[in-house]
């Protein structure tokens, strides 16, 4: 597959780009070669995509259905409710539903935690993203649960082989306060000898903490650390009460985090995210979403501008975590995090792009990109998204787009009604 | 002008309306009314238009132009250089661009304080739009200035009246640190004899109190009131900085704000706005978006996710400031606030309305509207804006825009190079 993007922006510069087979070749002012599929690119700029660090696709299902409402009260009457009936189907249709609205805001991978694991894998390969997912490995510190877990992730980490490397699988250790040690002994061997990454809640709220003190008598980062649990391929999503002690190992075991500022602003976790301490311990962090029961929108642009402005805020900065580097832990410090390879518009680099619409009134009068993105925009300002060289949205187009808001919709109904 | 919206959602219902002259005549299953113009309310819902409680429409000529830079810095290298440079055709092009995004985002109505006050009123009446405009009264304590502010105040208020009531002159003292007292006495007078609103920015800054306490011995709400100058025709705007005394005064005086959530995070001012205060005493507040040197978005959606979520974490209640509260806030208290009567989708209301798009991933499964626009959606929902029964955007397009695109990019690079 041969595709030409034509006359497109790079950097300051008007340029074609060439992608050959998933990989670009060329990027040239005027490249001449024949292409299977040529895409327009005036008025547009090119940039490397999006990578969503943590979500629950399938919750978009759940959208609207219960918000405003205490946590305890919204977990036990609402979401436990619906996530008891939920079947493979649903699940299916419910990251089908996730995927297309990633795409639209113009992301190409995401790491996923939920039920039905199966499903999620089976929707995100269909709809042509890359994803890292797992199951949710909770044992609530019983042992024949923590069997079961084990068993049935070493099951999934087989099944999953078969969607190839667009398709990885990883180890959803749910957080420390539902999972028990020894489910978590093994989920350390088994990374290890597997080189799966670890994708689990850490330090989201203060309860975590007094739980890892009453049980462990040390915080969680002390108590995975004592269990040899971090290291670069374990990816800590939220981290709002995370202290100086903890980063300083989560910087020594070179240990990834994931901020999810608008779950955590919608769900009182009572704490900002450190981003004083990160910057001080050179903490790599990239962004996630969270779920659409806790944002309620996958935009990882209106979740960039969260956390940029919080930022500011929060360390009585205003030129702390600036436009260009929300922009480069949205992309290249998320293609590290999640072991992506070169994550920009290079010769050699694999093409996950997206097209910047810049005939928008926010992207005028365009001094700077990366502010008018982070600051001036949202993911409706992506008009094209190609992903490993295949193009899944032009024109804000997606195929297939009207069966999938059908079904899910349909679904969701039907869900709530059950 | 006779308008038919045909087969729309009005609250759980499938509607037609029927707009006669700028007023809602008919709401009914099936109107069969003969209009010069029908629009295909199908998969879309009708509801009021959003209105921008605070802003400065023309700066959006500097968008990006000066982002993640400190405020002095800022301010005195980068805005006050462009702005000594405006010219009153830069003005009138850069609220030209600010009525086109705000269009775009579903506002039909903003409050707006800035130089060259005829661009501003000339360039919305053209645009469709309500607005309320001040000019920005500055004299740094100076007699001299502050006749002539005085005097230009006045000529613009008669000035102002060639408009009609589409475009309403509001005075515009700045803050209380370039005011003198002198002058807001004049303010008080003139607001009383000709009912105008004063639009002022109120308790942003730390700096602001200690401005207050050094000068006048008080806090900048205890200043006012003692020259009589809170009413419900003061609009203060901000408000971080405001304690239970100030805001108990606020509410004797019935004083209304405006919140500008996105600004308050980027410029760093170093308080959250008082949410738990405003609820205690009841005051009535709306949402602003600030300029486009501040936010750097014309997005009230946007504006009211931030509000919202803000106010759930920083009260740690997640049930705080619900959906439906910020809608109406953005919607109903806003227009009580501007005095721009009903606002509500009903028989003889004034016609300003927009459809949302129910057919996008993110209004899916929709289970409540008000939710799904708050905290899943952005301005990028709105599919058509109705305002004083004219059709000011229709599918996403208002006629004219790619001259004000391609104008206004002109002259904010001009005026970088001049």
């Amino acid at each position: 597959m041969k595709l030409l993007i034509k006359d497109v922006r790079v950097g300051d510069l008007i340029r074609d780009i060439f992608i050959r087979d998933g990989v670009i070749t060329d990027i040239s002012p005027k490249c001449g070669q024949r292409a299977d599929r040529v895409i327009n690119g005036r008025d547009k700029a090119a940039l490397p995509s999006f990578i969503n660090g943590h979500t629950h696709a399938a919750m978009t299902l759940f959208r609207g259905f219960a918000d405003d409402m205490p946590l305890k009260q919204w977990l036990e009457e609402k979401i436990w409710v619906l996530e008891a009936k939920l079947t493979e189907e649903d699940v299916y249709w419910g990251t089908k539903l996730a995927c297309l609205e990633m795409i639209k805001n113009g992301v190409t991978v995401f790491n996923d935690m939920y039920w039905h694991f199966e499903s999620t894998a089976r929707a995100a390969h269909e709809m042509g993203l890359r994803a890292i997912v797992s199951a949710v490995l909770i044992d609530m510190f019983d042992r024949r649960r923590s069997e079961e877990q084990i068993h049935k992730n070493v099951q999934l980490f087989q099944a999953a082989q078969k969607y190839g490397p667009q398709i990885r699988f990883a180890l959803g250790p749910h957080a420390i306060y539902t999972v028990s040690g020894r489910s978590l002994e093994w989920v350390k061997e088994f990374s290890e000898e597997n080189e799966c990454l670890i994708h689990m809640h850490l330090c989201e709220t203060e309860e975590e903490l007094r739980f890892a003190e009453e049980r462990y008598g040390v915080s969680p980062v002390r108590f995975l650390a004592g269990l040899g649990l971090l290291s670069p391929r374990f990816i800590g999503c939220h981290g709002c009460w995370l202290d100086a002690d903890a980063c300083e190992i989560l910087a020594q075991t070179k240990t990834r985090l994931v901020h999810n500022p608008v779950s955590n602003l919608k769900l009182s976790v009572g704490r900002l995210f450190p981003y004083h301490l990160m910057k001080q311990h050179n903490i790599p962090y990239c962004f996630g979403t969270d779920g659409c029961s806790s944002n309620n929108h996958l935009d990882i642009i209106e979740t960039m501008k969260f956390a940029s402005l919080l930022a500011k805020f929060s360390t009585n900065d205003p030129t702390f975590l600036s436009a260009g580097e929300t922009f480069d832990r949205a992309t290249i410090v998320a293609a590290e995090t999640f072991s992506l390879g070169d994550w920009e518009i290079t010769e050699g680099s694999a093409a996950d792009i997206i097209l910047i619409d810049l005939a928008r009134a926010e992207m005028v009068p365009n001094f700077h990109i990366y502010s008018d993105i982070v600051y001036a925009s949202n993911g409706s300002v992506v008009d094209t998204v190609i992903a490993m060289g295949r193009v899944l949205m032009e024109n804000r187009y997606v195929e297939g787009e009207e069966t999938i808001l059908r079904e899910a919709k349909k679904r969701a109904r039907e869900l709530v009604e059950r």
